[in-house]
């Protein structure tokens, strides 16, 4: 079916900005792995990093010639000996944390924040490629019908339907701290979970509109509205039950302790770049907050209810999807996302 | 503001079928109570079962001369000295549980299954009339931007709300057995609360319509389909991840343990009016069902919830509705639901 | 290390009672299993169904020329090349429930209960026998200095751990119904776990006894006390918060929900021969009662916990055991069981 | 029954170090209210702040000749007319939380962080004296069979059993950081409830050998000790499932964080007196971690249980007394307190 080992991807082949598409080996896979004919990928923060080659992706371990990329969808083309559940043909999309099947955690249904954790696009290579190969248990088959563009974002949406599960956010109020892509999905996730009211923070307005588009009730600026009294205005100054960060800000982190009601509930799925300085007895004893830190999707716990709430039409994100161009045109969406234009960008092989 | 001491209400002064609209005294308030002109009421199967005079209502130790009726909202018109929270022109919907406040339920937040309970409109005067009085703690505020016929209806709405609470449906698989008012609010609450897919089951076809039109995804009619094998394909051969039952039909409940997954959950809301002969092996114990029964609305939980969703335009129950007419022309609704025609009927006094 | 090819075993070569000591092959392991030197062995009720070739075992569909018994713990002295975590030298002791790895159930934190699951001892040769051959994913390894005897039990005994997992009991008052091993270890357990008030009930006052020396506060002999009335005076009236049925007794367990508070819960461990006839209405739905069927343990959490408490000094389940015997004696052992005399034996090879 | 409307007390009568034993009124009750004559009395931290006159103290917003003390056990001599279960004779223990009864928290089973709560023996007098008087609510009848000085210790001994409630440590491994009198009554609490392991932690040689006598299987002192490396080395280098702070130590909090394991939890029962500078991303979001801030005891579900705990001698407290003394060698008591002699320190009137 493949008729030459050769492909295209975009390649981190430098240690500093930039990355270079070029002609690279197809993948040869193990006997426990798939390989895949990506149909579409998209890109993420983790991937702006490694592009911009930032302090983190300095220090993050990163495998020598990456292909760049880690969210997408497509084709089972070959499948290793071993390989069992996954057939050539079948659709799928790929988990990017992949377990060692050995640790504590993954004996304990934390695959997901497994001790000895890879990451797919970050220690292996990844998508931004016509084939990418996966460890079987990293790909899970999606319906046909679902828009690749979905397909390929699954795995940020993901994060949305953990965060929400999580939440148990149904008749609830819930503020979510930031609408870039995780934020918009968990939004967009948490309208379709039956939360009561949902407030959505962000300090660019045009993320706000999309937010208030894909589900959010109210919009606040921190940049122009006080949101802490906003919020307790709209909470009958009991203040919220949830609140689920996405955006890994501080101060905005720090005023959530403020409008959070006694009793309530913080999600933190946004990572922070610096300490953040928390009091904990006025913020944290004397309110009874319950926080918890969210790092991925569960296995196959979340996987499952994503899939059969996308297969039944029951959760709506394509307009997450601002911009959809060739593989080839990679450097000017880093250059929309720089500039902060754009949400979610499909790149196609 | 009230002229007279006399009102018109649906008397149950007979011990068989039947009951008379005739002149009565309007409640005399006691210091914790509020008494409420009613905007509107809704009969429920107990009301039916109590007109009718059957077996169950002779057994059920109701009141002598009882004004019928639990459903409704109105505005409040009077308050005793020591109500604290709900105010002269306050818009209200009842709590039928009265709990008595000192036993271990009412000690433990299970208020709505206390040991003493009494219920409103059964064992103490109902609201098929233009006034009724009801203790302060039984006595929900709501908005007056929700539609009458909604306030009404806001006790069962509450089942359906608690059952979704109870059965955490975000994701899942969900069967609803029966679609009288009950299964229909249920269907409609899960609907908002993100169930992946709803199957409804019912022998009246017009009820199946009723409950696509409100939600369902796939509609079942035992009379005709092999529910079994139905939910087992639908499901890729592992079952409803849940199922709730709202009809108390026993063959239906047990056919219901054949299409549930190993692991998975039945919430039982219905009341069967025989026993049911349960294989506790193959069905409960190697299978790790868990079961629960659920009796009303959990206070403040559900109603909390189901205020902030009817508040917040979340949850679309005005379907169920199927006829609205005067508190005079009870007899013709009661012959309407003896029929089986209509779905929640409406009495304006 | 292993001399010769053959070993001695406990054989069901015949479609009636008994069974046959006699000397078969060693087993030869896969790629993925352990060849374990069995250390000490217990009998389980499923053993005498065996032995005994009563209904429920022709009916279970038992590997020809099974080699029988299915609780033990010995020493690993092969493993299969695919194998990675065990060591030959390394104590362990077997899960009965080899899960197939690759269902609904396995893939969701669910392998005890897989929808394919094969029962070391039953579908395949136990260990009532000098070796035993197990997959790997089946071998937990255990501390040397757990007593063998309590190796042999560790199986029963996680049916314990799990039961008290699930029920948590900590503060709480807990009926235990049957006193045979299941119901000894579950109350062993309920006391590490700190139950404030543990009654135990069985209709043979040796058992009795025994539950009272580990763990029991109070003792109830239907046959002799008002079982339903001293629950309640013992709770205040409330009623117990929850009940453990590890005895299979459909008309304890029918007892047990008049007896249940309003909103308790009921474990069923126990398998019931015959149906029960539950009035859903009453027991179910008006008392709020939780029923979950158990089956078996958690893998890996039930394991983890128990290891923890065994090699930590926190769970005496010793008392347990009545008999100790060699092998060859297993008539005498089965003699005794059928008598009611005894609680655990244990066969030593 | 009482002679004269005069007690002693001691009273914060100057806004300086130090109180004054004098003679005072004794309390005059309102009609919901409950007058009980003191058995017993603990000295609490609080009441050390209040003494000092600390910067907490001065800014607590305290009552002026405030009778000081919140820790007491006593029988009733006088009820209010509205008082409805609490009988005079009853022995009774008192909850320092005193709740508004109307707020969101007070209607959803949160009474306990109440939105608009008094403290007993802060904002109100409290039971340093031979008489204190109580809302009914507050009043906890228990058993005489319980030690007074137990039951003097009621309130905090609630502390660690709310703790090991939320942190449901059966069979899990558990660090205690901080063994005063909280510290060690969680982890007498948390042997009780069936911890398979736990780690105690102080500074001080005295309160870790007290630790050890109440139940820690292991104590650390961090002046000598690597506490994280023992910690990871004591659980296979997978961290530790829980750990609960009473301590209020920043830097200890912190430093758990590096023991605590994937997935784990850490409640916060101790309170900081400065701000904590916590890596959100490192230690809360990767890790997924789950804090919890706990304030006091859940009304009534940690009092039913702690009572059934001790009324069924499941729960051994008493060493954690270590002296005993009349209420007028106040002076003596707070001074040994100061000098870091003593644990829980009794006071008789």
């Amino acid at each position: 079916m493949i008729k030459t080992n050769k492909m295209l991807a975009i390649v981190k082949d430098k240690k500093k900005v930039g990355a270079t598409l070029k002609e690279v080996d197809i993948p040869v896979i193990s006997v426990d792995e798939v390989l895949v004919k990506v149909e579409a990928t998209a890109i993420c923060g983790t991937d702006m990093h490694i592009y911009d080659w930032n302090q983190w992706a300095q220090n993050a371990n990163i495998k020598e010639d990456l292909v760049m990329g880690h969210e997408f969808c497509g084709q089972v083309v070959e499948i290793g000996e071993d390989v069992k559940h996954v057939k050539i043909g079948d659709r799928v999309v790929a988990e990017t944390h992949i377990p060692c099947a050995t640790c504590y955690q993954c004996k304990h249904d934390l695959q997901h924040i497994c001790a000895n954790m890879k990451i797919f696009g970050v220690h292996t290579d990844g998508c931004f490629s016509e084939y990418a190969k996966l460890p079987e248990k990293c790909a899970y088959v999606i319906d046909k019908k679902i828009d690749r563009k979905v397909g390929a974002m699954m795995e940020p949406i993901g994060v949305g339907v953990r965060a929400i599960s999580e939440a148990e956010v149904f008749g609830k109020n819930l503020v979510v701290i930031g609408c870039g892509p995780i934020g918009l999905l968990t939004i967009a996730t948490a309208k379709t979970a039956g939360a009561a009211k949902i407030i959505s923070t962000d300090i660019s307005s045009s993320r706000l509109n999309l937010s208030k588009q894909i589900g959010a009730d109210i919009t606040l600026n921190p940049l122009k509205d006080d949101v802490i009294k906003y919020v307790l205005n709209e909470t009958n100054q009991v203040g919220t039950d949830i609140i689920i960060d996405s955006s890994g800000s501080v101060p905005a982190i720090i005023d959530g302790f403020k409008y959070l009601r006694k009793g309530g509930v913080v999600i933190l799925a946004g990572l922070p770049s610096e300490k953040a300085e928390i009091d904990l007895s006025v913020d944290v004893v004397f309110k009874e907050a319950r926080i918890m830190g969210i790092h991925g999707r569960r296995m196959d716990d979340t996987w499952t209810k994503m899939k059969s709430l996308l297969e039944n039409n029951k959760l709506n994100v394509i307009e997450v999807v601002s911009h959809e161009m060739p593989l080839s045109e990679f450097e000017t969406a880093f250059d929309l996302l720089k500039k902060g234009e754009g949400s979610k960008i499909i790149l196609l092989p």
